[in-house]
C-alpha cells in the first residue's frame, strides 16, 4: 500500500541484497522511519519490541532472520539456534512457528554452501505467497461488504469496526482484516471505519487510523470501550478482526479485548468476522480456550503511554500511580459460536471444526499426520 | 478516607466559612493539589473540567455552587441562572439535577435575606447525607462480599472486578461501588481489585489505583480489553461498578464500557453488582437504553493522554494520527437482564421495575405525581 503515495511493503532486502529493511512500527504515526536488520540478533529485537507486528508480518521477518543466521554460520547447530532464537519472541503467533518449519523445511536437507540462497529464496516466497493471500482475502470479503452494503439506505455508508491493526501494516502487504475494506472502498463502496484505539499498544490508534488515512478511508478512532454503545444503537454494521491463532474448532485468538466485542456484536445481532490467512489456523490445537498459550508482556505497556507533545517531541508518560501492580495480558480467546465467519483466502469459512478441515483438508491431514508420527 | 494518614473528603467549606474547596482530580494520581472555588462560575468550570467528577460529588459541588452564587446575588433570577448553568455541566449526571432541585425547593419560598444561609445548610446536608448513604451501602455490599468469600478456599482472596471510579474520589466520601470493598477489607476479607484502567479520562488508573493504594487494598491495574479474558479463566468472583444514572427499570447508565464488562460476567457466570445511592435513580426514565442522553465530549480525550515523565514532568502527548477523526461517547447503558443486584443504602434491590419502586416507594410516588401535575 501506500506511504506519502510511494508503494511500500512491510519488510524487503535491502539494496545491498542481503540485509532486511523494515518499518520501525513503534514510531508511527508520529515518524516513518525504516531500520536495517543485518543479524539474527536484530531480528529477534525487531519482533520482541515489536518494531515489527502482526502475525503474518512476524512470519516472514523472522524468515528473514533464519536467512540472516545462516549467513553468519549455515551449521545444523546454528540453524536450532536461530529458530529457537525466534519462537522465544512472541510465544502466541502461529504463523512464526509456521513460517520457521517451513525455512527448516527448505534448507535442512541442502548443503551447507547452498544453505544461504535457498533461505533468502524461500523467505521471499514467503512473503510473496502473504501478498497474495491478502488478496485473495480482500476479494472475499469484499463481495460480503458490498452485499450488505446493498441492504443499506443509498448513500448510508457501511460501518465496520475493527480492533488493533489487522492491516497491511500486520503483513507484507495488504492486510487481512482489512484487505476486504480497502478493496470494497476502491471498488467505490461507501464506508467508514471504527478504529478501536486498542490499550495497551494503541495499534488502532496509532497504526490502524494512520494507514487508512494514508489510503483515504473514512475512519473514526475511539476507545476500546465505546463499541458496545455504537452496538447497541444500530451504528456498526459488522465487525472485522485479525487473529493470531485459530484453532481447529474456529476459537480465535487476536488482540486483547476481541472477545468484548464479539459478546457486544452477538448481544447485538451484528455479524463479526475473522480476516485471517490459513497459516494463522493451528491444527493441532483443538479447543482455543483451553489451549491457546495467552502471553503476558511488561507492565510498562499499560502503565505509559508514548505520543508527541504538542511542540512535536515524542514523550513517555506513567499513567498509574507508583506502586500500583499492573498486569498486561496480550492477547483472549472468543469462542466459535461468537463468530459469524471467518475470512479466507479460500472464501468465508464457518468457525467449525469440519468446514475448517473441510476447506484446508491439506493443513488438517498434515497435522494428524504430525501427531500420529 | 485517608490522604497521606489525614481524613479528607473531597469537598469541605474553606476556614473563610463561605469559600468551597475540592481536591483538583485532574491533577490525580500525580499531584495531590486542592482548588478554592468562589463563584458560580469556578463551579462550574470545576465540573465541566472534571476537577471534581463522581455523580454524587457533582451533586454536592453543584449544590454550593448554587450558595455561591446566591451569596452574589438572592434574587429567583439569579436562582434559576445558576440552576441552569450548573444544570447544564454535564447532561448525563441524574444528581445534579437532583441536588438543584433540592437546593430550590429549599431556598425558594424563604425570603431574600435569609436564602444564603439556607443554602450553605442544604448544601451541608446534602454532602452529611452522601456520606450516611454510602456507609450504608457498604454495610450490605460487604455482607455480599463476605458470603461469597466464604465459599472461595481458605486464603485465595476475594477477586472483585471494577471499571472507572466508583470510589470515595467520586462521592464526598467512602464511595458507593467501592464502599463494600473498603468495609470487606476493614473488616478482614482478604480481597482483590482488578483495576479497568478506563478511557478516554483513565478514572481507574489514576483515582481508583490512587485511592485504594492510599488506603492499602491489594489491586492490579488492566487495559480495559483485559476483563473478558480474566472471567473466562475464573480469575473474577464479582464485578461491582457504580452508575451515573439507574433508569426505573433497572437499565444502569454508567461510564462507557461498563456494558462490555456486564456482557462478560453473564457470559461466565460472574455476579455484576452496581453500587449506587437512591438519588442516582431516576424513576422518570422508563427505559434507560433508549431515554437516557449520552453524553459526548471532547476529541482531546482520546486523542490524548497526560501522565508524568521519567523526569517528573506533567506531559499531555497525542496518540492519534493528525487528520484522523475522533469519537467521545462518555456513558453507555447496560441493560437491566444483565444485572445481579443494586447494592443501596436500604440492601440489595433487584434490577426490576416493581423492585425498585417496592424498596424506594416514596421516590418512585413522587415522580408518578409530579409527571401528573
Amino acid at each position: 500500500m501506500k506511504v506519502d503515495g510511494k508503494h511500500t511493503r512491510t519488510i524487503w532486502v535491502e539494496a545491498d541484497g542481503w540485509s532486511v529493511g523494515i518499518i520501525d512500527q513503534t514510531a508511527l504515526p508520529h515518524r516513518f522511519t525504516t531500520i536495517r536488520l543485518a543479524t539474527l540478533a536484530d531480528v529477534a529485537r525487531a519482533i520482541a519490541t515489536m518494531q515489527v507486528r502482526g502475525a503474518p508480518l512476524i512470519g516472514a521477518t523472522a524468515a528473514y532472520g533464519v536467512a540472516l543466521a545462516l549467513r553468519a554460520d549455515a551449521s545444523d547447530e546454528a540453524l536450532e539456534r536461530a529458530c529457537a532464537t525466534l519462537l522465544a519472541t512472541r510465544p502466541t503467533a502461529i504463523n512464526l512457528k509456521w513460517a520457521l518449519d517451513e525455512m527448516v523445511a527448505a534448507v535442512r536437507n541442502r548443503p551447507r554452501e547452498e544453505r544461504v540462497a535457498v533461505a533468502y529464496r524461500r523467505a521471499a516466497e514467503i512473503s510473496d505467497e502473504d501478498v497474495a493471500i491478502n488478496q485473495a482475502i480482500g476479494r472475499h470479503g469484499a463481495k460480503l461488504i458490498a452485499a450488505m452494503a446493498a441492504n443499506k439506505q443509498p448513500g448510508a455508508p457501511m460501518q465496520v469496526l475493527t480492533h488493533c491493526n489487522a492491516g497491511w501494516l500486520a503483513t507484507v502487504d495488504f492486510g487481512t482484516a482489512l484487505a476486504p475494506v480497502y478493496v470494497a472502498h476502491d471498488q467505490g463502496v461507501a464506508l467508514h471505519v471504527w478504529v478501536d484505539e486498542t490499550r495497551p499498544r494503541n495499534q488502532g490508534a496509532a497504526l490502524t487510523a494512520w494507514e487508512l488515512g494514508q489510503h483515504g478511508v473514512p475512519h473514526t478512532v475511539i476507545a476500546d470501550n465505546t463499541g458496545g454503545h455504537l452496538m447497541q444503537h444500530g451504528m456498526v454494521d459488522m465487525v472485522v478482526v485479525g487473529a493470531d491463532r485459530v484453532a481447529a474448532n474456529g476459537d480465535v485468538c487476536n488482540k486483547i479485548g476481541t472477545y468484548l466485542k464479539a459478546l457486544a456484536a452477538k448481544d447485538n445481532g451484528v455479524p463479526f468476522y475473522v480476516g485471517l490467512p490459513s497459516p494463522t489456523i493451528d491444527f493441532s490445537v483443538s479447543d482455543g480456550l483451553t489451549e491457546v498459550p495467552i502471553e503476558q508482556r511488561g507492565a510498562d505497556e499499560v502503565a505509559t503511554m508514548t505520543g508527541r507533545t504538542a511542540d512535536g517531541r515524542v514523550e513517555t508518560v506513567r499513567i498509574v500511580p507508583e506502586g500500583s501492580a499492573v498486569a498486561n495480558y496480550a492477547f483472549d480467546v472468543t469462542p466459535a459460536r461468537l463468530v459469524t465467519g471467518l475470512i479466507t483466502e479460500r472464501g468465508i469459512v464457518a468457525p467449525r471444526r469440519d468446514a475448517l478441515a473441510a476447506a484446508f483438508v491439506e493443513r488438517a491431514q498434515g497435522t494428524s499426520r504430525s501427531v500420529a508420527r
